[in-house]
């Protein structure tokens, strides 16, 4: 007898090789070498995720001559899985059954490999790989035997080593409750869904290749939920809602103060975050057309105080100096511990928090955004009632918060409110005439074209949101309206009725009608005080960095999608820069919930990342109280903005006789 | 400068010994060495652990002159803690106070050592060291800084890391939402439990040494709980009730049967034995005076049905064959999670199940008697419903159940009763007058002496318990009044009134009286159909252990602590045996429970030992229906007892004319 004939067998793109004997998988070989070939049901040809293409042809290169009768025939397996789930493309083969009767060269195509590439990039950062902590196997489970008592799960544990080298798998109660139901229910034929390769949370009676996660960004306003499906990628579902904490107090303070009020609210506030988001398990789950229980992993973002709240932890010592969080490092959960109805034995996971000012919503725009991967000095900003703040490149980062206050939701501000349809979002001033246009969230209008009444009958002019207070006010001093120290100029009104005196001061008249909506000097000083806390906790860490200057800036939050960077710039809120290197991320935050949702070393690497983050205090640094005074001037009284005067032109200088009264007195003089 | 001297100090009884500089601490240098000095506050002269003796005079045998005054004087922190706590014992000093200035030969007496000897002793195998799976650390904690943002939770790991080297603590959301409050309540200083040097399950704001675990017994019946003292392995209170499942059946089977017919029946069963245990924690609790928060741990032990119900695991499969365990392994689950009030983060664990039949009370009564430690063949036998049995030694273990029904407890017997006061328990018959004499459960006297009636006035006498029934027919049989196959002699009737005629039987009126109470031929057949279905199992553990006798039997449980052995061996429920080495083992599944308790390694040992038992399903041998016709005979229709005739004397062998019939035949010759 001679030995049987073995088969050169070469992978494409990875260039991986081997000899095999006649008759060996084409799945059984790539898993032998180590080539990124998917698979769920474990080379039974149901799922089609092992799915090749066979080269055709003489290749010099690899010394093969590949053809497609190199692999044993189309067969019966085949055939059932093409009339049941659609032919496959041409060429096409399963690996699974494609056995070697000869030389080969197999392409495995992108979509067969399991770590795929998510096709959103980090700008210049390495792209996110998709390496979800769950993963499926299916498995035929041995019955049971008289003749040998190891219980259901013990036969369960031994297939999943047996068939996928998952060895000593553990499962909680939740899920061994449902255990011999569903192996008989599956016939002994079941899919099991393993956290870490070493954590039972689910196991389904039948055969699955979907397994979903979900992605939740907690803010103090609204909670936004993203069910992702963890083998593409994508999203499937979203959808957000109200923080029902509201009830509780508008901002985070004040929720902070009813628990210190009301001892056990911090229960209050808890159960109602969770009861908000697992609402919202169902809204996404109901409309990807998925069962709760197919959702299998749960990763959340969050303020420190909405972090600490939503895992129960008592906010009150972050309601104070000296800050203390009660936990800073990611942390894992039950979902059911949390009140959240998934997988039986379904986790969250919290990223870290970076310090008591700085939470996980930060160490997820820092996880998206991934400044710590590059050269360039990336500052990001993430502007809410707290200004949380990054600055740093591979090779150190910085962080810090600053108390902004409410003005930039529009709160604190005469006529701000919300976005919401009907409220200004954008401001033009006419330099000679003083007069304003603008347009409504809602219309793509501006107030001076054509039809503007009649297309925003239906939502009104209600008022001014965030967005719209920075643009009015930089247009404001961009016109000579105000003076660089934040003073409206009293003396315009002798040029247009828009300047109004109120006592000692003045206003710019926005809008005439109903609502009325003027600027006041208070509105113009509270956005000052607003950018001035910004700029100069931004400020600091250029200081210990030692930089003057900064090489990229992203806005991450809300805010940050919203406003216009250039007149962010123009009033001060971030230093000079490029504006080409200028922009807004969108919800960064939620990206990296979404990142460490898909990819289980992202968990780790931005834990690592927040352990190396120096984190600055900002009451504590003497530097701040100087910097702070001089970002109060628009923009700024001592820093220039020579790349944004490159496309701005600036007002001439323009000082009134004394800071506050003086437009009022030279009227009165004038007068 | 010359360098500072060193000392010599060789501590007893460990006989280590090391150099140390001036000024270092007998702890210290314990530490440094290894010696097993205990510490609970770390050092601090609080807790009185590490008290050793300074012995005073020459010690050629270690080359040591020690002298008391070789170490630094009795100082302020001593005399505290003797004011505090109550003097030292002559020539003792606190390790942590006392420095060294000389040489010096310490002893560490016993109530130094962390790991004492439980007094208990397993018969010839190692004694159990106290080593439970939860310490406690007395640490004290970094306040919170401004300038380092590091959360309460890092800064107590880092503290337990620092002055414990207990690293990388992990903790529960429970024990982490009231860490903050408990740090300041404690000015930072805290006792922590930290289980398996790796999970925080309890935080204290002040100095704790006591460490409670309770040891949990989960019978059909009743359930049994032992408040156990982690640090001196003393039980500090006990307490038991009837397990409330009894009201949806009073056996197992009948449980099953309720769960099968009413879908959702397992969640009531397992909410009320986990409600009556908490109700258990509670009262073991008051009763020792502890708080259910100071409770760190519970072990768990109990049939397989009752192990599965409790942990919240569908018992309906080990309703019928092939009998499939849920979990056989040893399993943890948060207390929590099982309904149990005690420290927040605190665990339960379930020791391991065998089998589908023989289940972690088994478990427990193994680890409890150490079988697999002996060279000695043992076989040790847990009757219940089903008899649990193991046999086995260092070499190999063997297990089977049996279903021996209920007749041993009294069901299925026309005067059976369950123990309590008024049952008889005890049996003689005289053999020349047949006439009876018996004692009652709560009274010593015998019928016959004086004063029993007005001693058992209270109770009276209501019927006959388990042990009772055994010496009953194990006398019968003794005194010629049934055969060896277990017939009544209804010839003997012309001997006594006590021999009655019922119908084709006969009966042996045991009392007359109110009530009345009669061993009826369906009394006995109940009994050797029991018995033979013990021995059987019994029988087929020696085949496949291929012995023909065994070396040393131990009874557990209720039952097997309350009946004669020789009674049971008379009557052929265990085989001959020299009965100096047969004896009751009391509760030994509650005490396996108390070991996994007390030491940590016995966790893995059980469970190793528990892996390697071979199980022996006694429904497909063959050989058992051989064996219980066999064991159907008193005591056996094949086997010798020579052991048991060194001691009893046996009656003359006797053949009725026909098996049931005889006596009444004859008697109608007769008559």
């Amino acid at each position: 007898m001679t030995d049987a004939p073995d088969h050169l067998v070469v992978f494409t793109p990875s260039g991986k090789r081997g000899r095999f004997a006649d008759g060996v998988s084409v799945l059984e070989a790539a898993r032998k070498l180590g080539v990124d070939l998917d698979s769920v049901c474990g080379g039974r040809g149901i799922c089609g995720r092992c799915q090749v293409q066979v080269a055709e042809g003489s290749f010099a290169k690899h010394g093969v001559e590949s053809h497609a009768d190199h692999v044993t025939p189309w067969n019966a397996v085949e055939d059932r899985y093409a009339t049941k789930r659609g032919p496959l493309a041409d060429g096409r083969r399963l690996g699974c059954q494609a056995r070697l009767c000869g030389d080969l060269v197999v392409d495995v195509p992108p979509d067969s490999q399991v770590h795929r590439q998510v096709v959103r990039k980090r700008a210049e950062a390495h792209p996110i790989e998709i390496d979800p902590v769950v993963r499926l196997y299916y498995v035929e489970v041995d019955e049971p035997d008289m003749h040998d008592p190891a219980s259901d799960f013990r036969r369960l544990q031994l297939a999943l080593a047996r068939q996928w080298s998952v060895e000593n798998v553990r499962a909680d109660l939740a899920v061994l409750a449902g255990l011999q139901k569903t192996l008989r229910a599956g016939a002994w034929k079941v899919t099991a869904a393993v956290r870490n390769g070493g954590e039972l949370v689910a196991l389904y009676p039948d055969f699955r290749e979907r397994a979903y996660g979900l992605a939740v960004d907690i803010g103090s306003t609204t909670i936004a939920a993203h069910l992702t499906d963890l083998t593409t990628g994508e999203v499937v579902a979203s959808a957000g809602l109200m923080n029902p904490q509201i009830r509780f107090g508008e901002d985070l303070m004040s929720r902070v103060s009813y628990v210190m009020m009301n001892p056990g609210g911090e229960r209050e506030l808890t159960a109602s975050v969770r009861g908000a988001l697992d609402d919202l398990v169902g809204e996404v789950a109901r409309e990807a057309g998925v069962e709760r229980m197919d959702v299998l992993e749960v990763t959340v973002v969050g303020n420190p105080i909405m972090h600490h709240l939503f895992l129960g932890l008592d906010p009150v010592e972050l309601g104070g100096a000296p800050f203390a969080l009660t936990i800073d490092g990611a942390y894992e959960a039950r979902a059911r511990d949390l009140g959240l109805s998934i997988a039986p034995g379904g986790f969250v996971f919290a990223l870290p928090c970076i310090a008591g000012h700085v939470g996980a919503d930060t160490a997820g725009v820092v996880l998206s955004e991934g400044p710590y991967l590059k050269d360039e000095l990336t500052l990001l900003v993430d502007v809410g009632t707290n200004a949380e703040i990054v600055l740093g490149n591979r090779s150190r980062l910085l962080a810090c918060s600053s108390p902004t206050g409410p003005a930039f939701e529009g709160a604190q501000i005469s006529c701000g409110q919300r976005a919401a349809p009907g409220a200004i979002e954008r401001v033009r001033i006419d330099r000679d005439t003083l007069e304003p246009r603008y347009k409504v969230i809602g219309c793509d209008l501006w107030s001076d074209d054509a039809g503007f009444a009649g297309a925003t009958a239906a939502t009104g002019v209600t008022g001014v949101c965030g967005s719209g207070i920075i643009e009015i006010i930089a247009e404001m001093w961009l016109a000579g309206i105000i003076t660089q120290d934040g003073v409206i100029d009293g003396s315009l009104a002798a040029r247009t009725p828009r300047i109004e005196a109120n006592g000692r001061t003045f206003s710019y008249l926005l809008r005439d009608g109903e609502p009325r909506l003027a600027i006041t000097q208070n509105d113009v000083r509270a956005i000052q005080l607003a950018k001035a806390a910004l700029y100069a906790g931004v400020k600091l860490l250029m200081d210990r960095y030692g930089v003057s200057r900064v090489e990229r800036i992203t806005l991450a939050g809300a805010f940050g999608s919203h406003i216009d960077v250039t007149y962010a710039m123009v009033l001060g809120l971030i230093p000079d820069c490029d504006l080409a290197k200028v922009a807004s991320a969108g919800n960064a935050a939620g990206t990296g919930a979404r990142i460490a949702l898909l990819n289980a070393a992202s968990r780790a690497e931005i834990q690592d990342v927040v352990r190396r983050i120096e984190k600055i205090e900002t009451a504590l640094e003497p530097a701040f109280q100087e910097h702070f005074v001089n970002a109060m001037a628009i923009p700024n009284k001592q820093d220039a903005f020579p790349e944004l005067e490159k496309v701005v032109r600036f007002p001439e200088p323009k000082v009134l006789a004394s800071a506050d009264e003086g437009g009022r007195r030279r009227r009165r003089r004038e007068g």
